[in-house]
């Protein structure tokens, strides 16, 4: 095995069976013991054997619902995550296809269609979820995770990035800093959770009434939502987190439209790190999360699918950075009412 | 590329540079330019061209603290973890060793000692994973996660499984039911989390006064809790999910004490998965850590540090399984206290 040359014979020698029983069991064919296959396929996927023919001209279809379709013309999240997934695709000689969900979900995986796995790009519900994970064919899930755990899957560690972003508004002196988020998707709950997380771990009150929804990840709902809040009475937060970029945006609005100045009254940061954010006035300070690397990770786990041996079902979280531009500042002034929740 | 054959002329094909480049970027000898670097490693991490010849006898070093060496005798976790390593690196061929941590947790790492990088299993906190993150060396997480995020990790799906042996319990008509824990490490605030997420999710009421805190790990302390519980009035459970296998067996043993009939009056479960599971009596149910697929898994991403390309540190979290023995039941009797948080 010198100089990366893997061969069946490795395999064979390391598994201790014939030539013949490898192939077998790369090839998929019966004839072949449970725990054998199991050895040679655990064996196949350590020493990274069945990388180049293992998958090579098999064909990943990318299943990524209308809305998500939508949001690569208006976010690109999509559009970042698709290019990693095409790069890894190329990497391995896989094809990649694209197909968006059909209306009656289960129409989306069609048999016989010549797909070797599915990639499931942020579906809409558990049940899509529990039917993607009883078709028989390899799906991996990508930018939401399987509450059962079933399937493997690929998203941004968002827990821990709403925990460092709160950080880094915290480090500036913001004490009161208000969440602003469109609730409902366990992917961004474990946002608040982390806003949550950093607040309970600086002894400050995690005062529920510094959470502000909105229905829809739209910016003018979230300026709409500032200005209600500006509307209620003196201002009681200097910092805005939000869950999206999108409503950052239309926070960092709502107000310059209120006359209140960003970052010298209050500091705002998003969540996604899309290319927009640097064209904002102030630019946006963000959470970047690596889309890029999900899709190709996505296309890793599916290949480790395809041709791995029997391992649990993996959630796989990455880490994202924090890119500070001028949207954030150390606070300037207090906010009007009672200092709740300072230590 | 043909029969799984993965050499430097393949990568330096694919990525448009020379034989000569490839080497100087597998050796990491300097000379070639970031980009190409970068894009050299991606390819090699991809195809799994490194797998056999980029690791191959090089050292990791396995890193448990004294507690998790004792609990090798008493738990057989950390042997477990331990096998799936070994296993692991005797298939990419490399050398493992294993050392306890130094008393000074910064002379754990010796500069010059031949290891190529640490797997650190279970530290005692998150001042030594900051410090472990700045070593200079890969550090994979074993049994823990980076709070920061700045390390990859491996662990079990805390939260997810402990949601899923609540949901087990529900079904079995449990209303009532305890979480018996050692508060203290994230890993096991996930585990509370993952009951507390399943109570709400059935509309049920997550009670605080149903959370029963021990302060170690030992049987007899979960014993001592389970029967100040049970003297301080009519009892108003009928079911322990416990947060790790040797507060179970400790329920078990004042339970039987205290002439509480296991499963009929009240169910038990445990977490963690041991073998003794199957030795307590009535058999112990469980939720059961892949403990060796996390000790494998850990030298993949290992593996995957030392010779991948440019990617975020993840986090990986593996399914676990639950395992039903006689120690759960249906519900038979009521509570006796008010029937609080019954839907």
């Amino acid at each position: 095995m010198s100089n990366g040359r893997i061969r069946m014979e490795d395999l064979a020698a390391r598994c201790g069976v014939s030539v013949a029983t490898v192939s077998r069991v790369l090839a998929d064919k019966p004839g072949v013991r449970a725990d054998l296959r199991a050895q040679v396929r655990d064996m196949a996927a350590t020493l990274g054997y069945a990388m180049s023919s293992g998958v090579a001209g098999k064909t990943a279809v990318l299943v990524a619902s209308r809305a998500a379709m939508v949001d690569a013309a208006r976010s690109q999240f999509t559009l970042h995550v698709l290019e990693g997934m095409q790069n890894r695709a190329a990497a391995l000689g896989m094809n990649l296809e694209t197909r968006t969900m059909a209306d009656d979900f289960s129409d989306t995986f069609q048999s016989g269609d010549g797909a070797a796995g599915y990639l499931l790009l942020t579906p809409d519900s558990d049940a899509q979820i529990a039917f993607a994970a009883d078709i028989g064919k390899p799906v991996i899930l990508v930018n939401v995770d399987d509450p059962m755990m079933r399937l493997s899957s690929v998203a941004p560690c968002n827990r821990t990035a709403a925990d460092r972003a709160t950080d880094h508004l915290i480090r500036q002196g913001h004490r009161r800093i208000l969440f602003l988020t469109r609730p409902g998707r366990r992917t961004i709950e474990r946002r608040r959770e982390g806003w949550a997380d950093r607040i309970a771990a600086e002894g400050l009150s995690p005062d529920p009434d510094l959470v502000l929804e909105v229905d829809d990840w739209r910016p003018e709902l979230a300026a709409q939502a500032i200005h209600a809040r500006l509307a209620r009475g003196a201002r009681d937060f200097t910092a805005i987190l939000a869950a999206g970029d999108s409503l950052a945006i239309g926070a960092l609005i709502a107000l310059a439209e209120a006359g209140v100045s960003v970052p010298d009254d209050v500091s705002v940061m998003g969540f996604d790190g899309l290319p927009q954010c640097a064209l904002q006035s102030p630019a946006l300070s963000s959470v970047e999360i690596p889309m890029g690397a999900i899709g190709a990770l996505a296309l890793d786990l599916l290949r480790d699918s395809l041709i791995g041996g029997e391992t649990p079902a993996r959630r796989v979280e990455l880490a994202c950075r924090i890119v500070d531009r001028a949207s954030v500042g150390p606070v300037r002034t207090l906010p009007g009412a009672a200092l709740k929740g300072v230590v």
